[in-house]
C-alpha cells in the first residue's frame, strides 16, 4: 500500500476535480508485476492504468489500490469492472470512496467472488486528497483562506500600498499552494482595485511551469470590465453573480471545483468565515510594522472575545524572511474553558 | 572563561541595574581555586566574591572574569585595586566596560604590573547582558515592546474584551520575560481603562517566585488615582508625567532602570516606534480571529508600505497554543531592495 501511495503522490501534484489515486498488481507469489496511477480528469484511473501494463500477469492476481475502487461509468469505466474482467481475484484498498455516485465499488467486487480489505493506511490516503474528500463528502469546496500581513496585523499601509507585504520567497510559496487548488477567488472589489491577473506567474510576470492553471472565480455584483486582467485568455475565468456564501458555493461545486484559494479582500473572508465556510487558514506573516491601515479581516459579526474563531495551528514555517502559519478552524464551537 | 560565563549565569537571573558577572580565580598551575558571581545591587562584585572565597590562594593567581574589573568606588570598592591588594599577577577579562564611570580597570591593573588580556568570549558575556549594555553604551534603557494580538491582528474584540487574547502558558511566559526587567512601562489610558497591577503574579493572582518586582511605570499627563492597583505597596511605583518619549527614556536612566517591559497602549508602542526608542518586540500571536476590534499599534506617523519598519526575527516558540515572535528592529532605515 506504501508503493501505491507513493505511486499516486509521484504521478502528479494534483488530479482534481478527481482524487490522486495509486495501483499496484501483485502475482500469486507477492511479486509487483505493475504499477499504476491517475494523473487527472481524462486520463484513466490508476486501476485501469495498473492493468493495462500488468496485461496478462493480472489473472489470479492482486490489486492494491489507495481508494475503494469506483463503480461508475464516467469519462471512464467502472474499475470493480475492469478489475473483475482482467481475473483479479484479491482487492486491497486504503479509504472508502466517498462519492455516493462512485461508491458500492467493494460490494461489487464481493458479489462478484473478488476478496476484498478495506482500510489499509485510509488515513494517508485521505491525507492525499484533503480537499477531494472534504469536497465530495459535504458536497461544496474545500476552502483555504490565505492573507499577508505585517506582524502588528496590517494587510496594507495607510495609503493603500500593499505590494508587497511578504518577500519574493512568500510570493512564491503562494504560487505553489495556488497551483494545488484548482480556483482562485476574490471579490469583485479586489478586482476593480488591483485588476489582478490571478494566475500562476513569478515575480517578473513570466508564467510558472504549471500544466493546468486554476480557474479564476470573481465573487459579487459589480460589473468586472470586459479589459480586467482576470478575463485574458490565460486561465478559464467564471463570475458569481451573488454576495451569499452558501449559492456560492452551491455554484463552484456544479463547477466540479474541490478546492477553492479564497484572496479576499476582507469583507469577503469575514464573510466566508461567518459562513462557516473556511476550511483552513494560511496566514503568511511579515517581519515588519505599520501601525496604521487595513486588516486582512472584516465584517464576521464578532463582537466579543469570547465568540473569537478558534483554530488549530497545524503548520508553522519560515519562508524567507516570512512566517508561514497554516491552521484549521476547529470544528466545534467555541466553548474552551482554558481560554475564556 | 566558559566557567566563570556559567557563574554569571546561575548566580542570578538579573543584577539590574548591575551587569551579570562571574569570576574564576586559577592558582599558578592552573588549578581552579575560587568561583565567583554578582548576585546584584548591594552585593558583592563577582570579583570581590571570589576573592574572597580564595583568601591567602589568590596570592600570584590568575583571575578570569567576564567583564573588565571595575576602576571605581561605589557601594563596593574598585575592583582592579581589590585584585592588585589580593596579589593577583595576571586578569584575562571577556566584555570590555562599555559604562564610562567605572572603565579603565585594565589600564590601572596594567599600570600596577598586573599581565592583562581582554576580548575572550567578549560576545557571549554582552549576550548576557544585552539590556544592560545597551543601556549603559546609550545612556537610556533597552526597551523591550510585548503586546498579544489573535492571528488577524486584533488586541481585543469589538466590545473592547482582551482577557484573554492568549493562553496560560503564553501569560506565564510574559511573567517570566517581565521579570527579567527592571521596569514595565504603560501609558495612563491603560492604567485608567483597565486598572492594572502590573506585578508578576500567576492567574489566580498569587505572587510568583521571583525575588524583586520590577517599577511600575506609568507614562502620561493624566492622573493616576490614589486607590489605582499600581498604586499599592505590592512593587515599586513611579509616574513619568509627560508625553515625550526621551524625556521619558531620560527620566528612566536617571532612575537607574536599564531593562524596559512596555507594554502599550497601541498609541504609547507608536510613540515609542516613532522615536526610534524600541530594541526588541516580543508578539504573541494566539491562533485565534476576529474581524473587528482595535490593534495593537497606533500612531507610528507610517503612511506608505515602503516606510514599514523592518524587523529581524530572533526567535519564534510555540507557547502551548500561540506563538511568541521575538524580532529586533534592522538598525539602518528600511533600504532592501528585495521588499520594494
Amino acid at each position: 500500500m506504501r508503493r501505491a501511495l507513493d505511486a499516486a503522490r509521484e504521478a502528479v501534484d494534483k488530479a482534481l476535480p478527481n482524487p490522486r489515486v495509486g495501483c499496484v498488481i501483485l502475482d500469486p507469489a507477492g511479486t509487483v508485476v505493475a504499477v499504476g496511477a491517475h494523473r487527472g480528469a481524462g486520463t484513466p484511473h490508476a486501476e485501469a492504468d495498473a492493468l493495462a501494463r500488468a496485461g496478462d500477469r493480472a489473472r489470479g492476481a492482486t490489486a492494491v489500490v489507495t481508494l475503494e475502487p469506483c463503480n461508475h461509468t464516467g469519462r471512464t469505466g467502472a474499475c470493480s469492472e475492469a478489475l473483475i474482467a482482467a481475473g483479479v481475484v484479491r482487492v486491497v484498498y486504503a479509504a472508502d470512496d466517498p462519492n455516493p455516485v462512485a461508491s458500492g465499488g467493494a460490494d461489487r467486487l464481493r458479489a462478484a467472488g473478488v476478496d476484498v480489505e478495506g482500510g489499509l493506511l485510509a488515513g494517508e490516503s485521505e491525507r492525499l486528497n484533503v480537499a477531494w474528500t472534504h469536497a465530495v463528502r459535504t458536497g461544496r469546496p474545500f476552502v483555504t483562506w490565505k492573507f499577508a500581513a505585517t506582524l502588528d496585523g496590517r494587510s496594507a499601509a495607510a495609503d493603500g500600498s500593499s505590494q508587497w507585504i511578504t518577500g519574493p520567497e512568500a510570493r512564491l510559496d503562494v504560487q505553489r499552494l495556488r497551483a494545488a487548488c484548482d480556483a482562485i477567488l476574490v471579490g469583485t472589489g479586489t478586482v476593480v482595485a488591483d485588476d489582478p491577473r490571478l494566475t500562476l506567474r513569478d515575480d517578473e510576470n513570466a508564467p510558472l511551469p504549471y500544466a493546468v492553471q486554476p480557474t479564476r472565480v470573481v465573487m459579487g455584483e459589480r460589473l468586472v470590465a470586459a479589459d480586467a486582467r482576470v478575463r485574458d485568455d490565460d486561465a478559464p475565468f467564471l463570475q458569481l453573480v451573488t454576495r451569499d456564501v452558501d449559492a456560492a458555493l452551491a455554484a463552484l461545486a456544479e463547477h466540479e471545483i474541490r478546492h477553492v484559494w479564497l484572496e479576499g479582500g476582507p469583507r469577503l473572508a469575514g464573510a466566508f468565515l461567518a459562513a462557516g465556510a473556511v476550511d483552513e487558514v494560511v496566514a503568511y506573516v511579515a517581519p515588519t510594522l505599520l501601525g496604521a491601515g487595513a486588516t486582512a479581516l472584516s465584517g464576521t459579526g464578532i463582537q466579543t472575545l469570547a465568540d473569537a474563531v478558534q483554530l488549530d495551528v497545524t503548520d508553522t514555517t519560515h519562508v524567507g524572511p516570512d512566517l508561514r502559519i497554516t491552521a484549521r478552524p476547529r470544528p466545534l464551537a467555541p466553548t474552551d474553558e482554558d481560554r475564556s
